[in-house]
């Protein structure tokens, strides 16, 4: 009998995410009920939001409780439906969780057209990584065609999309990333017109040297020395759209705001959060932009894809926070 | 012969403002050239602003070179014109310094209607304090009916004006002031529905007491500490107008950023940097509204007028950074 493998939250992480947080334990599969499928899941989505919803505060989802299965996007194939809208053998994505067989009434997935893109890629470029690199700079970041954007954690599943897009607007783009490798990939790559390396030493003047006009449209992923660096360089009126400050995710005590917070009034600038879920009306927009410039080659996405199955979890994980990984993250079950 | 009395940039002060950072001189009044009026000024107005202004960095406005007159606004009667709008005994106010005699072309100043409001008036409520609180509130905070907005400085030129309006704009008002006396002229003067003393001690709990439903909009004078509690209350999709940084304006040191930081994120607040100039196009729209909602009787306007001249300029502008002025603060020349 097929049993299905669920990772689980044990506790709550202090700090760094360690294995011991998660359990993986097996369950028997539950019966379907009338309008539900079970999917065999094929990839799972690590995402750096995961690290929040750990925690036991406030946040803009409810956090994944004690015992509960850890929250997850992820793909993969319909093997049972009692659900008139999907049918065995439909590839689907969605917030699924990390486990290895989700049951799911249908609500919380789509279909992943997989000759548009192979189904891996229907959990980053053209998942809620894709959408929100989309949205949030379309919509938070506003960029004008000649204006400078800058994108943190820009080799990643969101910044390697923004930057694309960043170009197809007619932006300068200019990426920032931690090692030669990455800087090197934004350029060759992802389209990025200069690449900063964040672990080179000298942030500010690498910047400054990358953006000879300043910044007007900041896409920020990752918080601290990256954003106070980028706030003392932004352009009157400029922009900061921002999608995470993974620096600050694990920290145990209270971590200072930007020290050039006082930029926001002397330059003007408009700091706005977002997440995907902001723009839900958008996503049919999102999607088709998305698939035709993917289509058309104007998109390139990265993954990285990680083997080892769902016993693997809580090290892939791991890996967004200490930036080893290299693209988009993905954990093959 | 009348001599001009000019406050003049000695220095760039170090931290807080010193006597020494200025020199006060007496000076020859200039002959008129052609399209020139001459201003005896009656007030001046003393502006957090003033602070940035004397300092050597990056800002909205080149800093007061060392040596030249103080930049100020002030009102005043025309004693003399070669001008043909403007004839003698006309009241004016205008971007014109901290001097006993201006000289203008009559481009930074505008006619001041003491029928409308005392000549001191012009330089607040329906000065550039009055316009910035109009115009920051409505199209930067962007209240709506019912919301609540906190109100920090809520007793300063700026902030007893935007309380008020959001009164007018249906809003529930939350001012934030330091020490009994003014918190109780904010609930009893300025019509707000509720005060907090930031020097109560009990700053989180008052304000969470004085908000029972959550924030949502900042509007910001003071930064710091003030900025980080109510970040921790801002509902989602809040509103931050960011008018002013008083708090750090002194400091000698870098500043952290708010602690708080985290909550633009996950409440999807936007938070935006403003200053009056932004908006000169509304100025005439902005001059409108705070006139009739004054002649209504809906907006008042406390003013903290001091005497001694200008001989007192140094002292009575140090006033504003310790909070020892009780409304507009303004100096009687």
């Amino acid at each position: 009998m097929t049993m299905n493998t669920v990772v689980k939250l044990a506790r709550r992480p202090q700090g760094h995410v360690q294995r011991e947080d998660f359990t993986i334990t097996q369950e028997p599969l539950a019966e379907l009920k009338d309008g539900e499928i079970r999917v065999a899941t094929q990839y799972i989505s690590l995402d750096p939001a995961m690290r929040g919803w750990m925690n036991d505060a406030k946040s803009y989802v409810p956090p994944v409780g004690i015992g509960e299965t850890m929250r997850a996007f992820a793909a993969g194939t319909v093997e049972a439906s009692r659900n008139p809208k999907f049918k065995e053998g439909d590839t689907v994505s969605g917030l699924i969780g990390a486990q290895s067989h989700a049951v799911s009434d249908g609500q919380n997935v789509v279909k992943a057209d997989t000759s548009l893109a192979p189904l891996q890629t229907w959990v980053g470029g053209l998942g809620m990584p894709g959408l929100t690199a989309y949205l949030g700079l379309t919509y938070v970041g506003e960029p004008k065609e000649g204006e400078t954007l800058v994108v943190s954690a820009a080799s990643g599943a969101v910044g390697q999309v923004v930057g694309q897009i960043g170009k197809i607007y007619g932006c300068r783009t200019v990426g920032i990333a931690g090692g030669p490798d990455k800087c090197a990939a934004l350029t060759s790559e992802f389209g990025y017109d200069a690449a900063v390396d964040y672990k080179g030493g000298w942030l500010a003047d690498d910047l400054k040297a990358a953006c000879p006009d300043g910044i007007d449209v900041d896409f920020e992923n990752v918080g601290g020395d990256i954003l106070d660096t980028v706030l003392a360089q932004m352009n009157f009126r400029g922009r900061i759209a921002i999608c995470g400050l993974i620096s600050a995710y694990n920290a145990t005590s209270p971590v200072p705001g930007p020290y050039n917070f006082r930029s926001v009034l002397v330059n003007r600038l408009r700091v706005q959060g977002f997440i995907v879920f902001d723009f839900i009306k958008k996503y049919p927009e999102a999607y088709e932009k998305l698939g035709t410039w993917h289509k058309e080659g104007k998109l390139k996405f990265k993954e990285d894809v990680r083997e080892g199955g769902l016993e693997a979890f809580p090290d892939v994980l791991k890996m967004l926070y200490t930036g080893e990984n290299f693209g988009k993250l993905i954990l093959k079950v």
